[in-house]
């Protein structure tokens, strides 16, 4: 939680923290001022003290929103800092001991600012932590009651798209070759289906600024292919919609998968639906408070090991097929953060009371053309449940409404 | 333009370029693969040769949209990069020179793998440049005939939609105290206005990443204000709306500004916008090719100062009132991109054949409570014509559809 983040500077010998960027698409910036329209600003924090904010005049009362002393530069903050290194060190009594860095940000200008920064304090040590495992992401690993009431709303949001979606689908007609077709009557295609889906998010005050994964047959194989705009929908192949909605302005994520296939399934994709969903159904039935999330990983992988798929925990190399991905991963204002699942990870990476969740077990097979995920954001309450944030059918036949197989 | 990139690494003495992060919202990768949903990626482009794509197996098909080669990856490319540094960079063939580093992305990240890179190759020397000065800006700065096609797209979605809202701002009712109502009889708020917008972006395959600015009074004279959501809107008061849709999923960008004053202005206000507006035709006719944007700057800010108001170029410190930014800015993959016009700004900030700028003077008082900006974006014609790229009429008053003056 926020609260941890001196606790865990103490920890990490960190006298102070820089955080670079812009303040909506960037988590620690976020996370610190709560969002706000500021384009480039700089962050100190020292250890024990609040943070401070440089950004451009122009941007001085969206910075002042966050309660923080800011402080207006004439031209951006960060070419500022570049400019008077070392009168803004000195300003924030910064000339020795341990300082890292954070933030999403130009490649290039933070190298330029590391040389700078290290010219005009030669004292001070200035380092970097690897994204993944970062001061920021331990901090916000455990959610407190107003984060996970966001969440939970993106959950809702999400929801009631995905419904919307599903029923706008089994609602076509539908052509002799099992097309389905616009109210215009011509082909429904993937492009058709994303428009819609961007639009009712966007009335709901959310955004998929990465855009969703909404793929059928072949594509469906390939985990994070978002499927060809151009591509129309058909009956009887799987579609993996993965939607992974944040509040708009930057801010907190949802992240939700389904695999459908509309009007009838193959039986060999019923089956593999039916694996997944029984692998799925396993690991909620299994999950105990305080264990390593990658137990569940190891799980999933000998389940699906000991019935012939590949896995990334039995098979080396570069999987293209069978189960291809890790159980889940934590779920806040990044789409993937801490507790990391895969199974050589960490085993400080526990489902321990405040976090949120993905599970998600998929099958893969994109050159027989099908796919299946199955995804719900979970969170560990004090109480030791695993609540699943947001309700949601698990049909994986959607029925058409104006079609009836012979 | 892209053609020019090995002339840039040359002059720059560059061997080598490695390319960090997303491909959607993150410049210089959008720039030399096109988008596509990579989460994360690292690539390489030889002086020379074609660029090569390390991406997590899950992208490769993604990637591979491109056209470019692609090495999938069985973790995240970074992640990749970080434990093999010496392996890839041997694939690569980079074991002397000078290599910079460029894209948007995490900033310990970065400065973890600069020092894996440094220490797997002592030889090469790692370079990063400021942004705003940077090989790819230099790059970015001519566009080809179908980056212009594509920021035209977005200029008449954006003037489509700044029509639409003009519409349904001046149809609605107006309450005995001058404040504009919803249909349902409820103040019309900028939360209200702005969800519109949003939606009406989305149906034309565009997006606010970072929201529009539609700010009010006092809020109108801070020219990066977006505006208080729970604002009502009323008569009278000076509205700065200042759009900057990019196209989903990453993209070329638009940027627009009008000032707006439903049903009636006071005098002072009416004065300002008519400063504002002389002064912007007084650019526009005097722009001529090859003159460097900042020769305009100095002019507005004669201009502007001539009549008493505080300039960037006459008055020192942090400006809050009077004309506080600079004239414009190039535009495209970035909002804010070469050639810059700050007065003080390098000479090779040329107004060329290729560019596309924006033109964007401004007078702010927030005290007074009124602020006005008028914007445009142009694109400067191989012929040396300054040709809008999307039309839109410049109108401060606009006078409410039920509404009448006593």
């Amino acid at each position: 939680m926020r609260s941890d983040l001196d606790t865990l500077m103490q920890a990490r010998n960190l006298d102070a923290i820089l955080v670079l960027g812009n303040a909506e698409h960037n988590p620690p910036m976020y996370y610190l001022i709560g969002g706000g329209h500021i384009s480039n600003a700089v962050l100190f924090k020292k250890r024990g003290e609040p943070a401070v904010i440089y950004c451009n005049a122009m941007e001085r009362e969206e910075a002042a929103k966050s309660g923080l002393e800011v402080i207006p530069t004439r031209l951006n903050a960060t070419e500022t800092l570049l400019n008077d290194t070392k009168e803004i060190l000195d300003a924030q009594a910064i000339t020795s001991g341990r300082v890292a860095l954070y933030g999403i940000f130009d490649v290039g200008t933070t190298l330029a600012l590391i040389k700078a920064l290290k010219s005009a304090a030669p004292d001070v040590e200035f380092v970097g932590e690897e994204k993944d495992d970062s001061l920021f992401l331990h901090a916000m690993e455990t959610k407190d009651d107003a984060e996970v009431a966001r969440i939970r709303r993106m959950g809702k949001v999400t929801t009631e798209v995905v419904g919307m979606v599903a029923d706008y689908l089994t609602s076509r007609d539908v052509r002799n070759d099992e097309v389905l077709l616009r109210e215009d009557g011509n082909p429904l295609t993937i492009r058709d289906v994303k428009g819609k889906i961007a639009s009712w998010l966007v009335e709901r005050g959310a955004v998929d600024v990465e855009g969703c994964i909404f793929a059928i047959g072949r594509d469906a194989g390939i985990p994070h292919s978002v499927g060809n705009p151009d591509d129309v929908l058909r009956l009887g192949q799987t579609i993996v919609f993965d939607i992974f909605p944040g509040e708009a302005g930057g801010g907190y994520f949802y992240d939700f998968t389904r695999t459908w296939s509309l009007g009838y399934a193959t039986p060999e994709a019923q089956a593999l639906y039916e694996e997944v969903k029984q692998v799925y159904d396993k690991v909620i039935e299994n999950v105990d408070l305080n264990v390593s999330f990658k137990e569940y990983q190891k799980l999933v992988c000998d389940e699906f090991n000991a019935n012939g798929h590949p896995t990334p925990m039995h098979n080396g190399g570069v999987l293209t097929e069978g189960y291809v991905h890790s159980l889940g991963h934590g779920l806040g204002l990044n789409v993937h953060e801490r507790p990391w699942s895969r199974h050589n990870a960490n085993g400080d990476n526990l489902l321990k009371s405040g976090v949120v969740v993905t599970i998600e077990p998929g099958l893969y097979y994109p050159e027989k053309g099908m796919g299946v995920r199955i995804e719900d954001s979970y969170w560990v309450r004090p109480d030791g449940i695993l609540e699943k944030l947001a309700e949601y059918p698990y049909d994986f036949v959607l029925p058409m409404k104006n079609w009836k197989k012979d």
